[in-house]
């Protein structure tokens, strides 16, 4: 039993859903660990992660629609505004989704269903890079 | 220090939370682990994991009416609609809700609380059948 | 490879946010254990954890003010309330936020961001006291 860290700095320009299946699938295929289990884990609060389609790109549209419905932007009961009014929409949009996410590995790859996509969520309006720290333990 | 994977199919006729978690502490046991971490991940984007109060039934219920009332089924910001109006409501609540749980395992089985039940909760109103992954390290 | 369980009993006087990070980089600290991964998980339906900003209290306060709204105790959809109108909001609060939590190890210390604080959220009036089971593996 073995176990790998890595961090990845994941860019954003502006809120939206930025995909990195592919970046940690090569990660995980370059580690050594054929069986395990992964865990990667967003270092900030006013971003987050989610598994969603990654097929049909009206999903990721659809989402922020809800989101941004859900969570308006400068609400009149928000009194954490320092950094303007996404900034405690952001809070919120990140508690409401993933912090984490854990994963099976088999076969040298993460056993994601055929249309699940692994993406970082940023929630600010400007652009960013997000810190993004990657764990596998396994065999 | 050992592990363990297990796919399981969960047969889902129609929206609504099922309980796996009887299935999953029988899988615990058989494993031969005795101390350590399980991982349930569901393999899917429109049906998603809870852990919830198992005892009363009303708790499902009040749930699924307020998942109902929160993300509208057809809502007339989706444009994501190929597969009839519950398709975006069910990403929109899988993103909500829980796409893994990683629970501790001590004395051979999961360390639930008294009222805690695993659950499969599906977002689609046709049945189906969802794949679900276990995993378990420990020893 | 080695791993090490730790129960905790969190007093939550009242619904709201309590920071249990200190507790918990103090027991990571201490296992011995300084690579690896550890996982934060709550034995209970109406009480959740979250990581949040754990700088400006207003930031709690705004989440709280946000939940209230979202979920409002004592809703007319609800028919769940033999203890009381916090009691199915707080199972819904649980289900909107997290029930564990995954956190890499590394150096000896989880690798919180910055601003990131780990909380138990407390979703029911009365004082109360929550059991949170830590495991941590790694070498």
């Amino acid at each position: 039993m073995r176990q790998a860290h890595h961090q990845i700095s994941v860019p954003t320009p502006g809120r939206g859903m930025y995909e990195i299946t592919q970046e940690i699938r090569l990660w995980v295929r370059s580690s050594g660990v054929h069986s395990g289990m992964l865990t990667v884990f967003m270092r900030h609060t006013s971003a987050s992660l989610m598994i969603q389609e990654n097929a049909d790109p009206s999903v990721q549209a659809d989402l922020e629609r809800f989101l941004a419905r859900l969570v308006p932007d400068g609400d009149s009961i928000f009194q954490h505004r320092q950094e303007g009014k996404d900034d405690m929409a952001a809070h919120v949009r990140t508690a409401l989704t993933q912090t984490h996410l854990s994963i099976p590995v088999v076969d040298g790859a993460p056993v994601l269903g055929t249309w699940q996509g692994i993406f970082v969520y940023e929630h600010r309006y400007e652009s960013r890079s997000r810190n993004v720290m990657l764990h596998l333990i396994g065999e």
